[in-house]
């Protein structure tokens, strides 16, 4: 199998990986020669490397100690490292809010443009929602840019399902 | 002042009112003769009490052990209460996740139907955007059922900014 047909066909897999995400907190998703792809749900992520992925997409620099408690205080985090000549580099992320019961929300959904359009992204969010099914979680929700709604609904999220608007309050 | 008067007003208060919910957990917003009305962000609710408040509007009841759950995972939790003769009901309701940084959703805002229009609902929202705040968290989040949006606009949330959609996922 290729590497990328694993990728597509990961989350169609049994729960068994996902048991294997929780137990071992990294599940290796490529191996060639001496190039490695891990999956992560270890919440202990270096606040530099989340920042330095998050300018490879442009995103605005946030205050390491407000990214640092946001981690701490995160349910889920989802992580892709890539393994390479000793070096390991984080190239896609995803966290939740979650009462770990009956809701939960995905933030900061990244993947470094290097590794973007391959699938990447689908992947992040299959572990996520396959996760977040293990604690019996039924309302998962996001809110998403309008340049990748049709990423969204293409994983299986629907917009606004009987009239339900996402509302924001910023501080004026 | 009078009753509601107060409650229209609350809002408007400087922080102090904040900071005494926080050290007090408890803060009097109404007291004639042995009624009183406490609005309280202590997170010890009763999930029978909360169950009975969500039956009074209509909700479908909910596992008692996911309710209990939900609540020890919720970042902040927002209750009115009425002590009257001895006796206490929880009349209004709100919980919050959140990553306690930069994002938080509101989420089971309820308000008992005999306490309705009166400005509970606004009171309840606005102690959680202050509680919030002391947090510097800035983006305030909810999803609204149609018949509510009005409401929730009233309070200063708005739809789809920027075209930014709330999105859900739920199981088939």
């Amino acid at each position: 199998m290729t590497f990328w047909k694993f990728f597509f066909n990961y989350h169609k897999s049994k729960t068994s990986d996902n048991k294997k995400i929780k137990k071992n907190k990294e599940l290796c998703i490529r191996e060639v020669n001496r190039e490695r792809i891990y999956l992560s749900t270890c919440k202990n992520i270096d606040v530099e490397d989340l920042e330095k992925l998050c300018d490879s997409v442009g995103w605005v620099r946030r205050p390491l100690r407000k990214v640092k408690y946001a981690l701490e205080n995160s349910f889920l985090i989802v992580s892709i490292f890539l393994y390479k000549e000793n070096k390991k580099q984080l190239i896609g992320f995803a966290r939740v809010t979650s009462d770990g019961s009956f809701n939960a929300t995905i933030w900061d959904v990244v993947v470094h443009p290097d590794f973007q359009g391959n699938g990447l992204g689908k992947l992040l969010m299959h572990a996520i929602i396959k996760e977040l099914r293990t604690y019996d979680i039924s309302t998962i929700t996001l809110f998403a840019d309008p340049e990748v709604i049709k990423f969204y609904k293409h994983i299986g999220f629907t917009i606004d399902p009987d009239g339900v608007k996402g509302m924001f309050w910023y501080p004026i």
